[in-house]
């Protein structure tokens, strides 16, 4: 007899799952390399831009979350949690201005356990700089001691010496990166996202994507590195991107729950790797598992990452594993494959037809000039922090360094983040700088008042290069009635040159904005007098008011197309003339009496009305985007009043070229169109398309008009898609004749018709260019309640020594002898003698009181005129660090394109030199074992390299550096016993 | 003699920062209680709706993230790590559904560590059902089971006791939450967020957000319950949420770091609590710190509230500390305040003067009438498992039991989910429901077959009632030579009644929609027959072809208009008869023979046009607003033709009112309106704007038309605003009669004139009514690629009694009868009898072999009238839970209002009872221990309450159950030998 219902009903839930009280899954994320199969190395990464939308700070801690939610405090507690969870993941981290927020932030057993992380390889610093910098718009040295510095936090808290280059995000990408802040750091390969999509094209369907890079002509295999490109962009492939709120789809793995997915995940995951497979030499390919600030909640990601592993290994058809770029370049080099070779640099960067990232080169001209003045002001500070000596007190330098460090980043110098980042920028590079700000824009309050009582002005002028230095000093000054004597007390000739109402304007608006009044005194002024300075030392100069009458400075002569009947005039110094038409107030020739050579020169400005976007490619112009709206539009100027000044010391020439373009600004916008300034050279020379720009202010890259290297231009934007980064300068040569450009800043430059340089000066727009800044480059300086387009300065020109802001600096030198102009100007630009002053009422005590002259070097000694000191740095009390550059590339220049030599004795004179142990370039290991462990790499090239020569070691006896063209090379020097040189 | 370098070039950086290495700073996260102060309780949570806009296991784990991003297993993963990094952190979590997949997922290790979180109070489990149910909508059955499987799994896993309740987001507070759910789980307190905006305003102006609520008029302070309603929304106060990429500015207190602004926070958090303070009573203050979803990364909210506990206990001001609601009760009641009396309950409830949330009372009917049957059906599985014995094997009723309870949840039943989420759950409840599941809208192979061969058809009808029960059984048959006999072989009386257009058409869509085939057979007939069945037992019964002619069932007569001379029709069995007017098909008199009265009743339909939201309010009608356009609109139906089919057993009328009344659907939509579908009886009662509608099924509330209890009502929405929620039902009264009306699901009601009682039957919108849904209430049923409205069938009415889908009861009673009427039949309703087919070649031969008849209970009893057995199940062999409740109320009812008695020895006649234990409701917990753990509040009653009885203890010799009116008691049975009852 059976109870009948049970079947009947309860039939309804026969097909149940039956209970399962655990869906527990130890997942098997122990994967490594598999030969034989398509192994896919998953990078855990988050690109953290170290102040973009936000600031640094407030992308660290999360502040600001109404522009855009990331807080990179999120992103380091999250990894780490997730890491300590499993011994098999693995993170990279890149930005050491963030880690160092967080490291400072933790416990002491915190930091022991993030070592122990360290130490067993999960976490990996790779790049390891503050910043991950950019590569069109930074001085070399800056970026060398902005890695630097990320070096040294990597190396003292936890003795790793990053082995890879990481330049994910850059807009392109420099020679100088690859050769000198890659290899030369020792590391053994380079990686990164953006190259012309062109370029991609043709490296996607030949495979070469990925390559070994020599970057520099002069040291090329022995500075040469294996380069990555991704596929795509530095982020998952689609589908497999896993943040929290992420749309992928994540692993349903519990037999308990509804759309349970794993074979159809498994199969896209297998799908995508093929796909990748299909486009890279050899079994390994690399997942960017990550993108800008993602990694808030690592788990997220991990959970996902690890069940991947778990069910495609299962599955077996592609091996997936955690892992690492190293990891990653170890796998490709132990694949014993021959690499295509790549040279040159990858600028410009286009992403589009009509996108070439070749704004930003110009973009914040201003913020780009205050970022390469502090810059070489931070190398001389090092400089006379060593001279004067710590005392064992920790350097004062560490904010400053910091934030030229960070302001390197690919959006910061680049000029491409938002306004109230610029600012913050500027801000933390000015922290401190609260005596004299405002020399920069023709406001020192203490020079303007000199005349007004009976105290002396002290000046002390300091020269950082290594090489005897005369240059004209200008401080502006209220009184006509002033002298200028030497440290000995010996009168000196000086000049007074007028300010002229442009300038006086500007000065005026820019103290009120910076200092929060209006000068109280106005300067009428520049007290000009020629400094002679010693290498790696300074003078002192007095400023008084004149006793005798004919003892006061000498006023230039002022001639004006009124008051003058000669048609042309000649302005300039010694051998160099500049000749002015007076009636159109035009320059036309450029008089080079030493080369015997009389050049017709013309110069003007012009602008591009930025693309608004509105006709059917929606891409406008905008703080990285340059698309001139069609055709190059000048506009012509007609005739112009002019100035000529002229004195004993320099002349001056000043041009009201229309209501706004004196000065370059404030750029009108009231006609609706954005615009974007530049300035042409023009002269008859046949340049034959072809010119040359700097690579970070270092070696020179030929360009060549509508044309790429590396494959078949589709010339779609003819004046963007030419435009390249100028850093140093520019220059072209014909058969007989060099004309070159130098610039105080980053520009976009190029020649878009033979025989000319055109260089973009400024830039302000009216609509942003959808490449995620999300506001439009439109920089205004606001006084009271009224706002202005940025005014820059720009009276620019060899003929005017000394102005204040914005400064090109032109010169043509028969052929083969502008290298030494370029290089030697080049060096003078980046390191102007620095002025400090105080008052006295008494010149004479100070006199008695203070060194008043004093060179760093040997008096019988200077720097051989090819080596720069780059970095003089006091480590700790006797321990020194110093860089010293070739400044020329193999074949630049008869003269100084050899072998250079420098005594080191010589250069410290009063030290006894202990030992000297050349170091990588960062300074974070040995240079020989940097030899040792770097890999080597075959390499399909075409022609056979001629040998390379290096400087050879130094013997430690006669300790003379050997420095090879192009050559940089880093040395730590111990002093025996530390002499404290004034006590 | 000094260098003077030093002072003139430095003193830029003499401001900077000294050097910091570490700025870790311990937080003082210890904080308790301090007197004398406000203090403000941070209580860390994260509301999870267990399906909402996803479905439950999107939610948990994180898929369709397209539609929101939240994922429930961030959330518990994240809050673990949080919890276990600093022991002074806490968080409650309530959702067992979402908690169980979290916990069935995790390593045993990870259980441990999280056992131990629990242990110490980090980690508490409040409310602790399986989620947070509505309040509106579900039988208070299904609300005593979901909770007691939650808390089932919370005892079983962690050993623990919610302590309170929380139900910080349903859409108004039910009495039966307050008392049942409440207190008798012997919670200590209950919060909420959502009341009445205006009821909101008098709270915060009076203090009386907190308040002791008696919920039950019959039980009374023997079941109340400190109540606290917070004063905005169960999220923290503006400017303090802090999930990732929230915009509240995060404390930065790196003195390295820009934006340092401690202080500032610091005054905004004491501002915030000062003005909290300002509503509240006592110096206690909860700060909600989180909301929906949230804590997904939990780390981002600790580490900010660790800093406010650090600097804010610091300043001084007031106090805060990491809290739980238990330990805000416990402070609450140390505070020895006398507490506001609250009773009746929280609906309708309105945010806004034009948003009601009355209409999610009906939203998606079709859902709320399976979620109904599919709870009654559970209920009576349960007690054929335990009669059948599972002989040690695990339930299979799992499945169903964890359907239904997140079915519960207050986006479940109450129909606001959107459409995707709705069919997840149904889909959920529907596993295994292979067999028959579409005998629901007629269609049901096995029976309809039957004609076509030789078989019989096995019928097994159970009565899941403690009643003896006579009902009337259907099934569709094809054939109409068909007979009925008992399980004694005896022929019976049966009915064939014709299958109309309106049902034929409904059983090929539905049957193509959930079966993937059009049906190959259409049935012709209903097949009725009258069985009756033993208190808690089956009878059997065949179907099969009639033998001979005379012997088959009796087709039913058909009357229409056209072939009937009488002017009106009675139909309708024994006393009870509907009189209809032929000529307009109209019903004039329901006849209640019995009470001798013939009480004038009329029945229409009309509908509301939902507003669109397009004048100056833009609220609009939607899944959970009702906002009727302006005034109420009724479509005049104008003469219908009718059908009446008469016959022994039942009478059935049929009207097409018009093209798509008659079933309710799909309700057209094409001239641009929502609708919103009502019917109206109405009488020429007397009602004084007084009707009673039930709160879950269970306690009636007096209902007064425009008024409310607790505020002097503003009306602003004269239909919307007096709905009601109808579970069991809705009646109105005079001086001589009561109308009743039951229904089988929940929906909206009303008495909006007096005598008259109305309805909302469907509703179909065109507009979303902004209220995070963001999908508009449209539900449709696609075959092949067509789509239309789901059809409602609703040819209710008692005169029908055996409809198939959607059924209301109608009833006039004598004054004072009705209670009888409405308990019982409420209870029939609630557990209809169930039938289960199989097909025999046979039927003797089953006769012969299975039990053919059944009852669990003594053959000479039964239960009293006024006591249901609402819970009957085996937890595993020996052991029972038994719940029984009494059904009437204090006063309802003469004869039933008073002590009920259940005789445990007739209740289980075959079973030897070791132990009775009593437990609280949720069986968590010995109802003796419940009692000495309650916290007693002291109450500002206006008057004493008179003295209430319950049921006294069971004595363990005669185990005789005592249960006064409204009482449910709960037992653990323990059977000394289990006897299983058939071998």
């Amino acid at each position: 007899m059976a109870f009948p219902l049970l079947f009947l009903l309860f039939c309804t839930f026969c097909s149940s799952p039956s209970a399962i009280y655990s869906t527990f899954i130890p997942y098997n994320t122990s994967a490594s390399v598999v030969s034989g199969k398509i192994n896919v190395h998953f990078v855990p990464h988050s690109h953290d831009d170290v102040g973009w939308l936000k600031t640094v700070d407030q992308y660290y801690f999360g502040g600001n979350n109404s522009i855009r939610g990331a807080c990179v405090q999120n992103v380091l507690d999250s990894v780490m949690s997730s890491l300590f969870e499993d011994k098999n993941r693995k993170f990279i981290y890149v930005e050491m201005a963030f880690f160092q927020r967080w490291w400072r932030q933790q416990s002491s057993g915190m930091k022991e356990r993030v070592k122990g992380l360290v130490n067993s390889g999960q976490l990996e610093f790779i790049n390891g700089g503050m910043c991950m910098h950019d590569e069109a718009t930074p001085h070399y040295i800056d970026l060398i001691d902005q890695t630097t510095l990320g070096h040294k936090f990597i190396k003292d808290e936890f003795g790793q010496i990053p082995r890879v280059g990481w330049q994910i995000d850059p807009f392109g990408h420099s020679a100088v990166q690859a050769y000198l802040l890659g290899a030369e750091f020792g590391f053994d390969s380079l990686f990164f996202a953006r190259i012309d999509y062109q370029d991609r094209a043709k490296r996607l369907q030949d495979k070469t994507l990925e390559v070994v890079w020599r970057g520099s002509q002069s040291l090329g295999s022995t500075s040469q590195i294996f380069t990555g490109i991704f596929p795509r962009h530095y982020d998952p492939p689609d589908g497999f991107t896993f943040e929290i709120n992420d749309v992928s789809p994540p692993i349903q793995d519990d037999v308990l729950l509804f759309d349970y997915n794993v074979q159809e995940r498994v199969s896209d995951f297998v799908a995508a790797a093929l796909a990748q497979a299909n486009v890279t030499r050899t079994n390994h390919i690399m997942w960017l598992m990550g993108t800008d600030f993602r990694y808030q909640y690592a788990n997220s990601w991990y959970r996902q990452m690890d069940k991947f592993i778990h069910y495609v290994n299962q599955d077996g058809r592609v091996n997936v594993l955690y892992s690492t770029p190293s990891m990653y370049t170890d796998a490709k080099h132990a694949a014993n494959e021959e690499w295509p070779l790549k040279t040159g640099d990858f600028f410009p960067y286009a992403d589009h037809q009509n996108a070439y990232w070749t704004g930003y080169f110009t973009s914040r001209p201003a913020f780009k000039g205050f970022v390469r003045t502090m810059s070489g002001y931070y190398l001389a500070a090092r400089q006379l922090e060593f001279f004067r000596g710590r005392s064992g007190v920790a350097s004062k330098l560490g904010v400053l360094a910091d934030a030229l460090a960070i302001a390197q980043h690919h959006d910061a110098v680049s000029g491409t983040q938002r306004q109230h980042v610029a600012a913050d920028y500027a801000l933390r590079i000015s922290i401190g700088y609260k005596e004299c700000p405002l020399l920069n824009i023709s406001y020192c309050p203490p020079t303007e008042s000199i005349s007004s009582d009976e105290q002396s002005l002290v000046v002390v002028a300091y020269n950082p290069l290594g090489w005897k230095r005369e240059e004209v000093i200008r401080i502006p000054v209220s009184s006509e009635n002033v002298e200028v004597r030497d440290s000995n007390g010996i009168q000196i000739e000086s000049q007074l040159v007028p300010l002229l109402n442009a300038t006086s304007r500007v000065r005026t608006i820019y103290a009120k904005a910076y200092t929060g009044h209006f000068p109280s005194e106005m300067p009428k002024y520049w007290l000009a007098f020629s400094a002679s300075l010693p290498p790696l030392g300074f003078n002192t100069y007095f400023v008084s008011v004149a006793n005798q009458t004919g003892s006061s400075s000498i006023l230039s002569l002022v001639h004006t197309a009124e008051n003058t009947k000669a048609r042309t005039v000649e302005v300039g110094p010694g051998n160099l003339k500049l000749r002015f038409s007076v009636d159109s107030g035009e320059l036309t020739h450029f008089i080079n009496g030493r080369s015997l050579v009389a050049t017709s020169v013309e110069q003007s400005y012009g602008y591009y009305t930025g693309n608004d976007g509105t006709n059917k490619d929606p891409q406008a112009s905008g703080a990285y985007v340059f698309r001139p709206n069609g055709t190059f539009t000048v506009k012509n100027l007609g005739q112009v009043p002019s100035t000529f000044l002229r004195g004993p010391l320099l002349d001056e020439v000043h041009q009201q070229l229309n209501p706004w373009i004196s000065q370059i600004g404030p750029i009108p916008l009231d006609d609706g169109t954005g615009k974007e300034i530049t300035t042409q050279i023009k002269t008859t020379m046949k340049t034959n398309k072809t010119f040359y720009t700097d690579s970070n202010g270092r070696d020179f890259i030929k360009r060549v008009r509508d044309q790429r290297t590396d494959w078949d231009l589709e010339v779609n934007q003819p004046v963007a898609g030419n435009y390249y980064p100028v850093n140093l300068g520019i220059y072209v040569e014909d058969d007989t004749t060099e004309l070159s450009v130098l610039v105080d800043r980053s520009v976009g430059g190029s020649s878009l018709v033979d025989g000319q340089i055109e260089l973009m000066l400024h830039r302000r727009m009216l609509h942003d260019d959808m490449r995620g800044v999300g506001e439009v480059l439109n920089e205004i300086v606001c006084v009271l309640d009224e706002c202005e387009g940025l005014t820059k300065l720009l009276n620019g020109f060899v003929y005017i020594l000394l102005q204040i802001v914005g400064k090109m600096f032109l010169r043509v030198d028969q052929l083969g002898e502008g290298a030494k102009w370029r290089r030697t100007v080049g060096q003078e630009i980046y390191s102007p003698v620095l002025v400090a002053f105080t008052k006295q009422q008494d010149a004479s005590k100070w006199m008695e009181s203070h060194v008043n002259s004093f060179s760093g070097v040997d008096p019988s000694y200077s720097l051989p005129n090819n080596v720069a000191v780059i970095t003089l740095q006091e480590l700790k009390v006797g321990e020194v660090l110093l860089r010293l550059a070739h400044l020329y590339e193999i074949g630049e220049d008869k003269d100084y394109s050899g072998m250079a030599r420098v005594e080191l004795k010589m250069l410290f004179p009063n030290k006894k030199i202990g030992k000297v142990t050349e170091l990588s370039l960062s300074a974070n290991q040995k240079r020989s074992e940097l030899e040792k462990r770097r890999l080597v790499w075959k390499v399909a090239a075409k022609e056979e390299e001629s040998k390379v020569v290096r400087g050879g070691a130094v013997d430690p006896d006669n300790l003379v550096v050997e420095l090879a063209p192009m050559e940089i090379r880093t040395f730590f020097l111990n002093f025996d016993s530390p002499q404290i040189y004034v006590s």
